[in-house]
């Protein structure tokens, strides 16, 4: 397949065939957990403070081209932008209908949103991220799932949870997948240390037993997980035993991956893996500070897993070239959006290219 | 057509074609104001503390056939339930898909809603019903629209606001509309006298220049109407320019196509009324104690009205027999829904009339 990566079992012809003949929607789930103003944690957002509004800005970007909540599209400290240009660049291509599904902000983004969940989220080392929200996000997440089936399309299912890549360590961790030092990041020399021991701190003060991850798992994502993580696993759940779910992230949606394996027997619903897949970028796929692959690997049920090979190396914008650099990496279902754009043959690799830097060209001006 | 009557302009074929070649979306525009809490102004609900979650009740029955807000589905004080067990028993069987827009609740419904506002409406009579938030809901609901426009399906565009034929009854009125005494009711002996009363203290507290029509229609909603009535009237513009919007319900949605025509100048975007029609139910159609066949032809722009022959004279159940007697009539797009299920062929009305027994008669268990 040109252009795109097959990282895991190789027999996926049939997967790309479902994805050729129908229509997709994109839908994104947001969050915010206060996670993610711990300094040092994460890069999706220059500040601790603004990393409040990176999320809402990033969908507010995605609707309008431009933000409300803060003045511009979130950036790394370091530079280059947020991955949402990506997505926008590649869903406008694509024609793609795009949902946002609001799980959990404090503050409210400026675009029409399925709300599911009307606050923020706790830092996780308080043990209770969500805590008592986790039924109510399921009984929504299916009813939705219902009707997003009726609609008969692919769903790309991303995110935008600064501070994702922890609350993702700190639910693979617990459910006993060896994770630490795996996860990816938004930043370069990532921040391995200070997530282990975020996670550590988290895992303590919520004093959960592991017989939750057969008894109630979703006591789990509750307390040291977040809300994204149990809402996309349960759309993917429903929406998989009819249409293809293309969870779209990197380290975040192997969370999610692992979580829908201990919710299957929870709720006593299967998930039809023949139509779920993980599909990334090229910068978290072979990210060294991180294992993307060995982590996929590590769900045994997941077949399909999949990364764009998106290049910025000869771009002539100098800000881009940081993705090159480890910078950003994913995010907002970037890598998801191209890889299913790919496989349909919507663009080539010039013309993405070239419509990403037509964005950020416009947004530097 | 079998089962449908054909209000106006005659050659609905064209109409009646593309409705029969596209798939359909359901979706149902929720707002409460506290205009439904004047005593004796409405029956959507038994009583005016109840009728503060009618529309939230009202769309978490359509997605879990049971409420969360409220024990049980509104029902009028003399007895027949919620309109809703209508849409519902056609939804079902149509297998439409549903989506919610919460355009101002004060509480919030139990169900994954569009949030556009995130509080309720004050009473009319303020002359400020929602202040200030009008562009807010024209910009997030020209973004809603073009992301429904990509599933490029038909839009059926319901409404769940108790009191709203009052609010209906105020933006008539003040676009010069002769309305009054003609909107319909969900009670049988309508109150005419008290929406004048209620609808001439709004007009003379707002004190608004009728310039305002050309100026800013805005602000005319935001300050004596609702924010159903803005939301789905853009929409419908904007819908309209490449798919059939069916406005489902009675004389409320002939208040949003009058506001389409004053919009349309505005926006600066013309509306294609070739794709635009109102359908509701035979109970209002011929409701003697309203006139909505002469409401109707007052909008000149507006070509397509029909209603749904449904009938429940020979019901087994006691309770539906009310409809027949002028009690509620129409609401959460009732009308709309089942006219399109007729035009579709999706259903007979014997077998419509039994799966909204079969409902009605559980709820009754």
């Amino acid at each position: 397949m040109k252009n795109v990566f097959i990282l895991k079992e190789k027999k996926c012809e049939l997967f790309f065939e479902k994805i050729r003949e129908k229509d997709g929607i994109f839908v994104c789930t947001i969050a915010t957990t206060k996670t993610a103003q711990i300094p040092g944690i994460s890069a999706a957002g220059a500040t601790p403070e603004l990393r409040k509004y990176t999320a809402q800005a990033d969908v507010e970007y995605l609707f309008y081209g431009k933000t409300f909540t803060i003045k511009e599209i979130p950036k790394n400290p370091l530079g280059p932008p947020s991955p949402v240009i990506i997505t926008k660049a590649a869903i406008d291509l694509m024609k793609l209908p795009v949902f946002i599904i609001n799980a959990g902000c404090e503050t409210k983004p400026f675009v029409p949103s399925i709300v599911l969940r009307g606050r923020g989220l706790k830092c996780i080392t308080t043990g209770e991220a969500f805590k008592d929200g986790g039924n109510e996000l399921v009984e929504k997440s299916k009813v939705l799932a219902d009707e997003l089936l009726k609609l008969d399309r692919f769903i790309i299912l991303g995110e935008s949870v600064p501070g994702g890549t922890t609350t993702a360590l700190s639910l693979l961790s617990f459910l006993g997948i060896d994770s630490f030092g795996k996860v990816s990041s938004s930043m370069s020399d990532n921040a391995h240390d200070l997530k282990e021991e975020v996670v550590k701190l988290a895992h303590k003060n919520a004093k959960l037993s592991k017989e939750l991850i057969k008894k109630n798992p979703v006591k789990i994502v509750e307390s040291i997980g977040d809300s994204m993580q149990l809402v996309n696993a349960v759309l993917a759940i429903f929406i998989s035993k009819k249409n293809p779910v293309i969870l779209a992230g990197g380290t975040q949606m192997i969370a999610v991956a692992a979580f829908i394996e201990v919710l299957e027997d929870f709720l006593n619903v299967k998930a039809n893996w023949d139509n779920i897949a993980i599909a990334t970028t090229r910068w978290v796929a072979y990210d060294e500070r991180a294992d993307f692959i060995g982590l996929a690997n590590s769900i045994k049920k997941l077949k399909f897993v999949f990364a764009c090979d998106l290049n910025f190396s000869n771009s002539v914008l100098e800000g881009l070239k940081g993705y090159e650099k480890g910078l950003v990496k994913e995010g907002v279902g970037a890598g998801g959006v191209v890889t299913v754009g790919f496989i349909k043959g919507q663009f080539s690799h010039k013309k993405i290219l070239n419509n990403i830097e037509h964005l950020f060209a416009k947004m530097c001006e």
